[in-house]
């Protein structure tokens, strides 16, 4: 048994001074309480250590930020050099000119770029420019999407009022009979469409888009004058360097990213395309960081080097050296399990599992032979996921599957 | 006269694919067009350089956050070293629990600590946080300040509904009479007070607390059973290490620090009240990088440092050596002009001014001679403007108000 006790006296300490001790989407209540780091130490390539020592092949790539590997050197030494000039100042730096150019140059729909830190700071803000744009209030949103930890969106926790949700009307991923149902009855007041590129609800497997959805939403929003928002926050730059969008056929108007893009190192962005870079212009965006020059250096450096090693295709490979061993090893231990979502961001649920208890068992027999998944949330692959990497992960895997039946 | 003419060049690349070139801000219509630098390269100390290479003593302290200067050697050294074991995990680190334990200790009357990136992070999960804990909707707030940029407070930019703001209501700073109308008016609806430390708004002179204020604000707040909410994210750690409330002599339940904190690092925190904590865990609050360990580890060796070097004493000596300069070079060449806010966040308005004409005269006066300052925003004072640096900003600050007449 690995042991967690430096994790678990600082957890104790957490809860003194900090409300749940962790709080957000690293809690452990939301992982494996007790059988499971609560700590980091350290990251390199495809693998962390927690406070207590135990090292692990990671499945979440510190929820999905480690496009090429934790601590890759160079993106490491880029954002280092830029670090000793300085990172915030009155003033961006022409990083922030050249990393615009770069998605202008990436996303074939974009015509310009902004930045901010977090996902949620990109996806609100894409809504206002939607109202300031179409002059309209509603926005239709999937129902069980995550855009954020912001009031119109938060996932059934408390402090948001009526008020700020008003105006948001969720759909059920992939119908196309309820979607139109709401077109039909807020006709003319409808600003925005916001979707994720695949549908990777917490607590549930996730769902790809079924033929003809995205063109379905995409043809709508034109007719309609709503504006489509891609929340590729997660998806982003792992399944097409392009932006998901590409993978699955569409185009929206304005899209968001963040996770891949910094490698780590926290930025954000939002995209769009010439028609909406008025009322972009209208809606305020700022914060203390947002010009920060060190994660811009970084993304640069990322996309450089994702680019150069095709890290969407070593991804894609890795994720289905994964899944196929990962599948072997669940029919050689006769659990009916369904691996869903694309490879690159691959999610396990089992059957006859409607509360996720035999999937918490079955990560913490993972997490205790080395090997890092979440039991109700999507996991990230990365480029420095090697064969080796993965042939160790499925091994452990296999023994936990195993270990399930003790 | 100084060139900004590779400033201008990224600024043409920039207006290409980005809304409105620069935005938030650090946007140059906000500040000096055409005379003022657009795009920052380095900074040291209480200087930095523009792209052009022209260099200037910083009275804006990157808009607040170089609380220590710029690029602080052991700050820089402890990020650094940080920086080489990761930065964004699955996980917080230990160095959470240990910068909760030690804002819990610097601040009187914080029970715990939260953390996040922007102070518009802070101040909106702050407002939701009185809400849940009250199950009220309204909230209180200066009219015209600045708590952050999102929907519920941006200043008057577009992309906002009614709904937005349908229960955010405005009083007068120091006007007790208006406060107390609005309690009145709303008796058993009111969630929270959100005020700062002292009145900064943008266009105008800062105004600190009138005797009883404060006072009166708590008393109330107590009465009524309203959430006062601090924010500090300019003032705080500035004024002092224990927060701004000291220096006004007042109890906020809950406050919200920035700037300062990561000495140019992105971090923003929270503090509350014991009382608060089990709403606290209840209001959703997560990003993808607020648990991340290096702004953490220079928080922790930026607030050390403060404490070590009594940055707030050696900051207000600064500010009142700046204040005394100013004014005598004021006075030689008969400008009418008031100083306001506290020494160490001052600002300066010219009688007689009231498109800022003047002001943003001067300030281009003062640029081209080597000195940043801001037209229509406070100014920052930090640790690393010593004597000399203050005596020289002087001079050239005489030699800019001499050329207002030319």
């Amino acid at each position: 048994m690995l042991s967690f006790e430096r994790s678990a006296a600082l957890f104790a300490r957490a809860a003194r001074v900090i409300p749940g001790g962790i709080y957000g989407h690293t809690a452990p209540a939301a992982t494996m309480p007790g059988r499971s780091p609560y700590y980091a130490q350290r990251a390199a390539g495809c693998r962390y250590w927690d406070v207590d020592g135990n090292e692990f092949i990671d499945f979440l790539c510190g929820y999905g930020v480690h496009l090429l590997g934790a601590q890759h050197p160079e993106v490491e030494e880029a954002s280092a050099r830029q670090a000793r000039d300085g990172n915030a100042f009155n003033h961006p730096t022409a990083l922030m000119v050249e990393l615009a150019e770069r998605l202008v140059g990436l996303v074939d729909f974009a015509d310009w770029a902004v930045f901010a830190k977090n996902g949620a700071d990109v996806t609100s803000w894409c809504l206002q420019v939607a109202r300031e744009h179409t002059g309209r209030k509603k926005v239709l949103k999937i129902a069980g999407a995550y855009h954020g930890s912001h009031a119109w969106c938060a996932p059934g926790h408390g402090g948001w009022i009526d008020e700020d949700r008003v105006h948001i009307h969720g759909f059920p991923w992939n119908d196309l009979n309820a979607f139109h149902d709401l077109v039909r009855q807020h006709r003319g007041q409808i600003a925005a469409v916001i979707t994720t590129a695949f549908h990777h609800p917490a607590f549930g497997a996730s769902e790809l888009p079924a033929p003809g959805f995205f063109a379905e939403l995409e043809a709508t929003c034109r007719r309609e004058g709503i504006v489509l928002v891609l929340d590729d926050i997660r998806s982003g730059f792992r399944l097409d360097l392009g932006g998901s969008h590409r993978t699955y056929g569409f185009t929206p108007d304005l899209a968001c990213y963040c996770k891949a893009l910094g490698n780590g190192h926290p930025i954000s962005a939002a995209v769009g395309r010439a028609e909406l870079k008025r009322a972009a212009g209208h809606v305020f965006l700022t914060g203390s960081y947002w010009n920060s020059a060190v994660p811009m250096a970084a993304a640069l450096k990322v996309l450089e080097i994702a680019q150069r090693d095709d890290a969407v295709g070593r991804i894609a490979q890795a994720g289905a050296r994964f899944r196929a061993g990962f599948e072997e090893a669940a029919a050689k231990h006769g659990r009916a399990l369904r691996f869903s979502g694309p490879d690159a961001l691959p999610f396990v649920t089992f059957a006859d599992d409607p509360d996720f208890f035999l999937a918490q068992r079955f990560c913490q027999a993972a997490c205790a032979r080395g090997v890092f998944l979440h039991p109700h949330h999507n996991w990230f692959l990365g480029a420095a996921h090697g064969e080796a990497d993965i042939d160790q992960a499925v091994a452990a895997i296999d023994a936990a599957l195993g270990a399930l039946s003790d």
